[in-house]
């Protein structure tokens, strides 16, 4: 099979890459590699091939290339470049001293492993005197930065109370224990013990034997609920199939096409969108995450993690399974992980794709004849679901069938907790059970969206809704409001502007709207947000510039995809953005990317403990006047010999209400 | 049957109140009704009414009250207050001089032809010379304010062409006309021709032969669509029955309790809504909704409705039709008109009530063991539509199964346009079509929120997170941050604060959260917006003051449960919250109402015409440290037994592709 440059990395091309780059060093070299994906063809030759595609035309051949990065003689961090169609190295670099990559998930279990073997975490687990059939187990846990002079891989755990009732999955994140190992990660060299405080300052206390409390168990098996819920099935079936196709990469859905590929780093990739024949999209991801943690006292201080560069999204994907993860008829595509030796496992079934139904898409009635039209809104779900330590994020891109696109992360999982005393209060933290705290933090998420309104050239500009001012003749009664546009002219940042409804938008200046007369356009709608909070000078904010703003612009160039930049585990200033948004690169009618960071400070409640019910964030991207009448005309009126609803009977509501009232 | 008092009104009741009424007037008082409903209990007998019925204990007996306006002798407005339970009288009472009631569609419908048959309007058409089968229709409309002098019920009326095809659905709100009748409501006066301005700015012209454009048709019988969309059935069906049980108002869903009654004015009202026993609401309905326009010129300046209290919200509601308005397994409930005799007449199924899947509710994933707890976020939906003329308005009120109300708008319907001429383009409004224009307008909802959280003693907060001052000591790497709480102590609103996370809560300060350590609640999540943008001198904003602030905190008293007051048809001043919000009386601990204004300004794209893809907009009252964990841990798991989910397969996928790819 001929792969389509936007197809995901297969195992052949991981193997391969792997291998001739194991073969381009010596075997004492002990090459360990931490991450292996495809990288994107550059634009400029992928425009020639997505035109030839779509005139029927022979495509030119673009190679397929591998980036790995990985370790050497244990210490040493790299890069290579690999071309996996014809099979060579094409680069092959060591990172400057200090450049950490991304943790491979393989590894971290290990020195899960490590950490518990260590004599001096041994004797800390001594001191606490836990009851029989109690452990302890440590979530290892990025450690981020505190010292611009620190170069060596790190890696802190965390540490907890198993309780004794020998269940796998019993919560131990309701038990957190008071000291927090540190070790240099691939030599395994043990630094120190971390201790955490317990009161309301930094004093911190020597290992005492652990205060037995109840733990808050989030596990069916270990709640006990009197009666668990009757819920009645709710049943979602296609009978006559899908109204999808998917042919490798490609998505057709109601006007929509596209292209979905697996990411290590992003989860999924969406590429080369258009909707009813006209271009959207070159490409959207998310690109980045950070989590900076408000609690001041050390070493919480270091509790910022990018979800993204530290980890990857798509290495931590979850296996998602039918009937539980989306309903209907699903669709679903395998995510790649790899192991320290370069060979690639299947992530199977980490992304899936389904339609589903959301109420009304539009309605009118005229009230003379009572006559309605209404469409119901159907969108098409593309969903992943990574874990990342303690939390969960859902990333849900939705294609609606009326050319919009709305972007939702659902977080969920469980909080990252704290020790807290007996009779202690924090500000910045609520208490979430027995001795245990949850702090406030900070999710701040950047996507990554390569537009292509009508072509590549493309303009960002933001539209405020401002008075006009009293006139005597003109608005003589105070009630006129018109709109003002602003275009973003260099690389940079917009600022928010609720209170004047500032609409962000990507236009086209070279491509007029027939009807409205103006250029065409979507609307990037976000909901306003306070962004980070820590201090301009705090490594929290110099490693995250792109969690400052909501809106950035940037001049297109290859390779430029994360918004931290490319290495961000204990980096010391944000590569990407940071560097990016120049202020000098020209951006209006340009190829140009937008980022944008949606932010949410959660100032947790106990209700999020011991699992959170999900917190649903949204982005949408959203034609205007980019089409020249509602695009959604053509659906089929909603009818019920089609939608097979049933009315309940007021027998049924009776014969219900015998037994449950 | 016994009524409960929370019970919607019913066709004897109103029956007997009209006939009441119209006894007490001679015959020739010409009474004319034109609202009738149920009021609400005074809050203090209600209170032992619940309290009684939650113990098992006898209830006291509650007289049900109906309110009913009317117009007697053609030009004195009046109301009237009916106890239906002993059959009075109890007051009835000429309102002031220039108070205008709500118009009754009937009368609506019988001004449209009025208009039609007048010879200063018929002459005006006929300078149109239209072609052969192109007729004119109007919409009358709410006339607004101008003039502080003006005490006359008006009615204006929007003047369009109807295309030739002969089809009733045609849509005239493509092809709107340059003048604009005015006549007085009940005496049926003629008072003038106002002509609308085609220009940028007021210039108005006689009226001249119509120029034929084409029109912009939504009605499936006459949009040409290539192909219609080839969209396959999506079925949701409950085989074992729903989840929920109705018996009369009565409504039991997932350890929910509330009930739902039909409104004339506010399309339906939730009482008393407890979760797993603990009381959340006492009353929760949408209160009032003002659409400003922001085209200044004559006369559009005067183009401000208050959907509820100029027209109610009830008495224009849809009948909701199976498989359309919404799927599944769907109880109704019906609603209640009257005509101008105070004869009532059923409005079937204009709500309707059903459970819907919304995703994952929660998730985590051990990675030791791959083991995932995962549950779906059912959602129990109470939804009406009313058409107010071109648009509609979706109701949506959603219990969640973790303790959350999703207080849901979905605007669509068709846009309010205005003539323009060719070549010209405004400021303040978008070119949808041939020569018509959508103006810039404000869609500002307050919706009603009587709080009982744990109790009718409860206080408004609001908590803002704040940085922590960097201090050497607690905050050396400036990260810290927490949050701020204000009280609200007297009648008055809270400012948004997006930037500091300003998160509103409904909090009880004499019940402490035992976990949590602090006082019970209920958040407000609302999106930070721009309110009216009309001058604060303008008729708009002294019409609206609730539309001016996103949060209202007054102390509860009877009958004030309209945020612009009770009667706003040409209304002079907010005789709502801008006299409840005083400042003065005492709030804090106290039985309490939270007023929460939803505002969108629209900015009309094309895409929104001829009918406008919904605009959705949420605020939702969350748990916020009320119960002493998620409250959803009793959801049974989902598994693919219960779901019934089915795996798209290869063969399906490359089969539909033959045909579609």
């Amino acid at each position: 099979m001929v792969l389509h440059p936007f197809d995901s990395v297969t195992d052949a091309e991981i193997r391969l890459a792997s291998k001739l780059i194991k073969n381009a060093y010596p075997a004492d070299a002990n090459v360990h590699f931490v991450q292996i994906e495809r990288t994107d063809p550059p634009k400029k030759d992928m425009i020639k091939y997505l035109e030839a595609e779509k005139n029927g035309t022979p495509t030119p051949s673009i190679p397929r290339v591998l980036y790995a990065y990985y370790y050497t003689h244990t210490l040493d961090f790299n890069k290579a470049l690999v071309n996996v169609t014809v099979g060579h190295v094409i680069t092959k670099t060591k990172l400057p001293k200090g450049t950490v990559g991304p943790y491979l998930p393989n590894d971290m279990i290990e020195w899960e492993e490590m950490c518990m073997q260590h004599p001096a975490v041994k004797a800390e687990i001594e001191k606490l005197k836990l009851p029989s059939n109690y452990r302890v187990r440590n979530d290892p846990w990025i450690y981020a930065t505190e010292d611009a002079n620190e170069s060596r891989p790190l890696v802190q755990f965390f540490m907890y109370v198993l309780a004794g009732n020998g269940h796998s999955e019993s919560n131990h994140y309701s038990l957190p224990l008071k000291f927090s190992p540190v070790f240099e990660a691939y030599t395994k060299k043990f630094i120190r013990i971390d201790y955490l405080p317990g009161g309301f300052d930094e004093t911190i206390t020597p290992t005492l034997p652990w205060q037995e409390v109840p733990c808050v168990e989030y596990h069916p098996d270990l709640v006990n609920e009197p009666v668990p819920r009757d819920v009645k099935p709710l049943l979602i079936s296609q009978p006559e199939g899908p109204s999808f196709t998917v042919q490798g990469s490609k998505v057709k859905w109601q006007g929509w096409e596209f292209r979905v590929a697996s990411s290590a780093r992003e989860g999924f990739v969406i590429y080369d969108a258009h909707f009813k024949g006209r271009q959207v999209l070159y490409r959207l991801s998310l690109s980045e995450m950070t989590v900076p943690y408000g609690d001041p006292r050390a070493p919480y201080h270091r509790k910022q993690a990018f979800d993204l560069g530290d980890c990857g999204f798509g290495v931590n994907g979850n296996h998602l399974n039918l009937g539980c993860d989306c309903l209907g008829v699903i669709h679903y595509m395998d995510g790649k992980g790899i192991d320290a030796s370069g060979e690639p496992f299947v992530i199977p079934n980490t992304i899936c794709m389904h339609e589903q139904d959301n109420g009304l898409l539009y309605k009118h009635v005229n009230y003379r004849t009572n006559n309605a039209v209404v469409a119901r809104r159907r969108e098409f779900v593309v969903q992943t679901i990574a874990t990342v330590a303690n939390y969960e994020y859902i990333i849900n891109v939705k294609f609606v069938t009326d050319g919009m696109i709305d972007i939702e992360t659902r977080a969920t999982g469980i909080l990252s907790t704290m020790p807290i005393d007996e009779n202690v209060k924090v500000p910045w933290g609520t208490i979430v059970g027995p001795n245990v705290m949850a702090a406030y933090h900070q999710h701040i998420l950047s996507f990554r969206i390569d537009p292509a309104i009508d072509g590549h050239k493309n303009t960002v500009v933001y539209d405020d809704a401002v008075k006009l001012p009293r006139d005597n003749k003109l608005n003589p009664y105070g009630v006129g409001f018109v709109t003002q546009r602003g275009y973003v002219e260099k690389a940079g940042h917009i600022e928010q502007s609720p209170f004047t409804n500032r609409t962000y938008k990507i236009i086209n200046e070279n491509v007029i709207n027939p009807v409205a007369k103006t250029p065409v356009g979507y609307k990037v709608v976000m909901p306003a947000r306070q962004m980070i909070m820590a201090d301009n000078d705090s490594f929290n904010v110099k490693r995250a510039k792109f969690a400052t703003e909501q809106i950035w612009v940037t001049k297109y160039r290859d390779h430029e995809l994360f918004a931290a930049g490319e290495f961000t585990n204990q980096s010391h200033s944000d590569q990407g953005l940071g560097v990016w948004a120049n202020g000098v690169d020209d951006v209006r009618n340009e190829d140009v990317v937008v980022w944008a960071t949606m932010g949410f400070t959660h100032i947790p409640r106990v209700e999020d403990f011991p699992v959170m019910p999900v917190e649903i964030h949204n982005i949408g991207l959203v034609p205007a006047n980019f089409y020249d009448k509602n695009p959604a005309l053509d659906i089929p009126q909603a009818n019920n010999t089609f939608n097979k609803s049933v009315q309940l009977s007021s027998a049924n509501a009776s014969c219900c209400s015998k037994t449950n009232l």
